[in-house]
């Protein structure tokens, strides 16, 4: 059964589907032992109260809401755009919320999002785990998760983390040999975790063992690269090559490989995360990964979307956008 | 009378403070004729019903709207950071609403402000004039305008783009001859109609007369930049030097003489507006104008704090936060 309607819940409860609708709804009273029945023959069935919410157009709001951890890097307008085109023709608002990175941001607007009876969450957050976010979608809500984290009940849009970091180290190895170090983003953020088991993973299949000191987190930013290019050139045996966990920590990293005067990529070479159009500007350009932020903005507001309008009430999909090595002039 | 308070408007209407406070939070029911009563002795007063109803914190929902035109324009999330950071500490969250520069965009957000009865707005729009803006202050809402259109009545925060335009164009005539143009942003936009004032100010001043075909109009994007270079390039007499409305148009331009293997400055001067990051990363570096997006942010938050807690309850205020030229190697 590959999509279930209202009517097979209606026939397994043994009632009317008027009267399954007005449990879900809850805008005409039904008896106790009903709405007992009701949803039980729902689970059983594996039916999602919010789908016959939705097809019920009940309580609409017409606003999603995305959660993003950083509205200054470039990637998440871009990504935001993806969603807010795909959702706008059908009419549907766009609330961004920016966390700045913070655990009781992401809490408070998800928390927001459920009194205000949102229709949609686009969560793109560090903190909140996928678990968790099964609890909006049980308050009605249709939840779609950027990055990682599938556990097969939430639809997932990923865009292949490790094996793009793992093939971005492999080469940096290749062409500048074992002494390749990881500019880390924030500790313990889904993003940075994946970066480095790709990093580690390409160190592995080479044989080598990664320096002590060669693995540092800071955080996302440029000044985030600065500090850790700072921490890496005043190792006893500096790098000869650099992998940041984005483009804005490469930037910093490229400050201060200009500050000390190292020549990118000949003393050092350092590639980044995410092709922002500042990739393309700075001198050297920048070897990076190409995340395909708009694409991924779209394949998210697709996915929700087909949920709000009860077109999918199934199990969590998972979509890949494969992010890309573009190799430029930094490394 | 620099503040005046609830008991101003009782002693008026020669009603209690109280009822003057169920008048205007409707928590109550007061008689018609003392509604109107109270109404007109704040009228007369020009005491604002909104402050009244923030300062018994009634209904608050603690959340603050920016409307943006733009977030893939850099300038924009910092200026939202700006506000978010000022308005975090006081336990206001803030929703973050891209218009994509569509007027209907505009109007269905602010709606949506008015029937979430959001405590503030912050208005940074295209196409809503300020006087309209009123009329949320009416609804119970602080309201802050990023941008020229004071009419005495709202809080604006201004940049003094006139001022700074007609700076930089004064610049590029005295140092490229008078063969200056202008690639201007979206048509009837306010910022596109200050560029442009300012623009043609310095022209007058230097006692120039525009050429025909010098100033065009196009989007304030990347792509708006490419379209308008080639049309001045394809002009019978193309310009010396270019100034654009922002820095993506320029960055566009920079594109185009790239293409048609023009040097900047050396055959042809680009100049832009607002000091985006990538106008330090680009070669050759971006002469632009440093609008202080962050610090607009700040003022813009300052202003609505003062609203939303009751502690200003006075007539329009303007804050300048004055554009500087930057003067670097492409102008």
């Amino acid at each position: 059964m590959d999509r279930i309607t209202i009517e097979d819940v209606a026939a397994r409860a043994g009632v009317s589907a008027t009267t399954v609708s007005h449990v879900f709804s809850a805008r005409r009273p039904v008896s106790e032992a009903t709405q007992k029945n009701v949803r039980q023959a729902a689970t059983e069935l594996g039916y999602r109260a919010n789908a016959v919410a939705k097809s019920l157009r009940m309580q609409r709001t017409s606003t999603v809401m995305i959660v993003l951890p950083d509205l200054t890097n470039p990637f998440y307008p871009l990504f935001a755009r993806g969603v807010q085109d795909t959702l706008r023709p059908n009419d549907y608002h766009t609330l961004l919320c920016n966390t700045d990175s913070r655990e009781e941001e992401e809490r408070a607007f998800l928390d927001d999002a459920v009194s205000r009876r949102l229709d949609g969450v686009v969560f793109t957050g560090y903190w909140v785990a996928p678990a968790e976010l099964l609890e909006l979608e049980n308050a009605g809500m249709a939840v779609v998760n950027l990055g990682d984290g599938a556990d097969g009940r939430l639809d997932n849009v990923l865009s292949g983390d490790r094996a793009a970091s793992s093939s971005l180290t492999e080469y940096l190895i290749e062409r500048y040999g074992p002494a390749v170090a990881l500019i880390d983003g924030t500790e313990g953020a889904a993003a940075s975790q994946m970066r480095a088991d790709g990093f580690e993973l390409a160190h592995a299949a080479a044989g080598t063992v990664i320096p002590p000191g060669y693995l540092v987190s800071e955080e996302f930013t440029r000044e985030g690269g600065r500090r850790g290019m700072r921490r890496l050139l005043d190792l006893p045996t500096p790098p000869r090559a650099v992998f940041c966990a984005n483009d804005l920590i490469a930037l910093g990293a490229m400050d201060v490989a200009r500050e000390r005067g190292l020549a990118v990529p000949d003393d050092i070479a350092i590639a980044g995360y995410d092709d922002i159009e500042a990739a393309t500007l700075i001198v050297p350009s920048l070897t990076t990964v190409r995340n395909r932020s708009y694409e991924l903005g779209v394949a998210c507001g697709e996915l929700l979307l087909t949920r709000m309008n009860g077109e999918y009430t199934g199990p969590g999909r998972t979509r890949l956008v494969q992010a890309e090595v573009v190799l430029r002039q930094s490394a």
